[in-house]
């Protein structure tokens, strides 16, 4: 199976990338994650990304904020889909790195999730391998099909809740 | 090979959307477009993500604008990929459309593109669709530098122009 | 009487959600609350929105954060007047839940009220039943002189306070 | 049946707000029209909130742009629902009209449609007129449909172009 | 010495507008303070402000959060100027009191300074009393000369603890 | 009759305005117009400000745009009120100036009146020498009374419209 | 002299970049300018800037619009100094522009000037060569003190058509 | 070697202005630090910037919030680079002090940094002062090394993390 890579600008995008980490090891979809400046290692995070279909890698995570550069560098670099995760680093709410993620020029996408939406790069990964992978796309369905036995589990506490209220 | 579905919101997003069909043509890749809106046809847009993955669909591509929520309603339906082009069509200048379709919660993504960005969309389809098929990584790979040769002659074309100035 | 519904994607949301309970009750209006994912338990609040002038409702309220597509997913489904709460519960102050809210296409309305104005929801909601229902108008006439009368009790506080000062 | 009162803060918004008259007619809904200023003529306005309710009116639609005080102005002197329009009319691109409009303080909402959404105020109008009025519910219903088939028309017309094409 | 009129939409504005109490006395500027909504006593503060001028006031100042029409409110019953201060109240850090107080339409203007600037407003307010008296001008020109001594002390401890550093 | 000094930091703010220049006229109270840029020429805006009272200036009005600077640069240097319009000049609609002139810090306000509010601020100034001046109040009213016939000979023709519609 | 080195992402940039050809060209400061994207030709962006200091150059300025990343991909490679132009290229009003060249992190400054400031860009690029060559900053003092005439100018302009007004 | 000068606006800016001591500490260049404010003292402002070349400066760093005016001030005086440092001091998360910084008009140009950034500013000047001074480079060159390889080591202590996880 193709493996995920996860590369985050600052050790500091840890604690919200990590919700990355947990997704990957709930649907067993390999990943390795790394910390990879576009500004400070340019050189290191270029050859990562023109290397990363060849060392097995079937997409790319970036986790960058501020003026956040870091997907758009490495899709630079690779044909490989890059997931680009806008971080809330600085004093403008995300919107910034947001910005920064989404808005790429024609020929370079960068497939952005929400400020801070490390689970959902996660999940769009795995839909991303699992287009060629029933199996995989299987257990997606059954995500969602948990998914929605919460949502509704937490109605039926509510009506028990206004029901004694 | 899997299809690409391309969905619009309404028929007056076809100028932006119409980009991404030649990408796919460019590619040799196959696609179906509709036109499904959210709101006005939540059931036809419903049943087509639903059924999408068994049709033979492998990415969906939605455009719209303003409150867009065509691809979040299609995502919500297929673990498929889905692919979000936020349309300019209202008085803030898409930044509506861009936050309606790209601040998605935890479990349900969208892979955002820029505002009109329909070429990305399909660029981004193909690279999907590229992780399990060699050939279409090759294609993708001549493409970039198809890019690169163009930008370095316009290069020329400056310096030209310069030294004639 | 009509009930009003009150829906909201999410129980973490709640909190903010009470304040319309309490509106509610105030007035004596019959509603239900419920949690239904407009991307996590979409065909249940289809259903819901669908069935819903039939189960004796006469609005709905609908509460939702960040791509919050939930109001504009039961507007979609029922011809009952909805109102939307955007909920401020992303990083960018809730201004992404008012524009995905607020912004909806010709002919599928949304009366949304102020990020996090579940109190004014219900108001409303009480209002638009109160078109048709001659006492409830006057009950909110009452509310309406109690207001006033607490503003003007703030003044003569405030009159003291300073006279003090 | 009540009447819709649609009001308008300068004769400069009739372009846009023409489009909540044409709804109304079509459903045959009475209305007037007044240009009624916040800020140039506040008696008028508020005499003429105050005495909606009175005048057989059931909801009050408000037009204006900028610091768009109008609808919260009438809204303040009636407990009819009042529907806002936020008008593009100044160079911000109608966020100062949205803001002032819908961000009201708790206890007087205003039902807040998008910006130039003048055509679904009157939807959102008729709405709630249709709460207690089954035969308009039922109007309502039918456009609803009208506006699917409206959509299933436009997507058979790209089939034809694409397979043309 | 004409009168500065001091209006709050809501007493919780009051621990940001004391500052202005504060810059009235330190000129020996008589003023009144008063909590008056738009919104929930809209006949008080029109009849507040239609009077103002015969009671004795030169100048108003309106404090007010969220969609904030409070100084508008009162701009359109008098003619006297008007010194709005934007409230920081909602979730929207302040940018919808600014705008809803700033961008009056032709002919009813506001004066609106920073938001939560109600030091300023109360500074503004002494100036325009003091086009038309010379020894409340010369208190101003002191007051500055004191802001500047005050600055260029700051720059000398600053030199001293760089020296010492 | 103090005088009203109206700065535009370019004399492409010059059809913005002279709207000023016509409100003047129209209340017949003296100007004097110039071309000052608190950038290009700092020395001459400063000395024009800091003897700006003593030349018989009761109120300036600055006019700039961008990072609009002129406003606070003329009120760093004099204790009359400076009124500042900020003028869509940039990229940004207006918002860069309409920050930079409204954020002043504590001691040195600005007036700021709506985006590109020349006649406003002529209005606004007018209204402060009024104060002090039962004549030119008494004008402000009756202009006040022509704006509100104004509006209602528009409704009057707007039923008319509606009446042969 | 240090040549002063003016990239920008794309030929389309030109109209804007121009100006500061002019400027360069004003000061007779030699200059190279070329078209190189971080994104299309990130390896040839990459060697310039490396090589930059090397090759005579002594300041870099990069144009670019959207996820404008080529300032900071230049200034990743080189510690010469980069000037970021912030391209107004999409549908944003250059704000995402602004935000990508402007907000980044610590250790890689970018000096970055406004929207489409190319002329102000190549000043400060000029500035930059002349803290330490004398004669260019004589050329700079001149060259103020020609804008301080040209304003002045201006305003006697001004007076002129005051008077005949 | 030219000094570089670090002006604030005012004192409560130290916490995030000592970052910038710190960095040129680092390199061994000699600074000097005020605390000057170009609306409380401006003619002290003005004459600082107007002797700083012949003071020995070579550069001028600028620190404000809110309508920030200080770095166009001093720019306004000087034809040394001035790098300008938002500071987020306000409600607005320093977009105000941003765009007041770097939307200089023609001609006088300010090198901005990110909001906040008073390290990166400090970067900047030493980047400034070292186009001529191969030293100061070579220093410039060894820091970046250092930083390229602190964030290999975290890279490194990332893998450790994740093969003990």
């Amino acid at each position: 199976m193709k493996k995920i890579a996860i590369v985050m600008g600052s050790d500091s995008d840890l604690p919200v990338v990590e919700k990355a980490f947990a997704v990957c090891r709930e649907y067993g979809v390999p990943f390795e994650a790394h910390v990879l400046s576009a500004h400070r290692t340019p050189q290191q995070a270029a050859q990562f990304a023109a290397s990363a279909r060849e060392q097995g890698f079937g997409v790319i995570i970036a986790a960058a904020g501020k003026a956040a550069h870091l997907a758009g560098a490495l899709a630079a670099q690779s044909t490989l889909p890059v997931i680009g995760i806008p971080i809330k680093a600085s004093d403008l709410d995300g919107l910034d790195a947001l910005l920064s993620t989404v808005q790429m020029p024609p020929g370079i996408p960068v497939a952005t999730v929400a400020i801070n939406g490390a689970a959902n790069a996660a999940h769009l990964a795995v839909q991303m391998l699992a287009i060629a992978d029933a199996e995989l796309a299987a257990q997606l369905d059954a995500k969602r099909e948990e998914m929605r036995t919460q949502v509704l589990a937490k109605d039926s506490a509510l009506q028990q809740q206004l029901s004694e209220g």
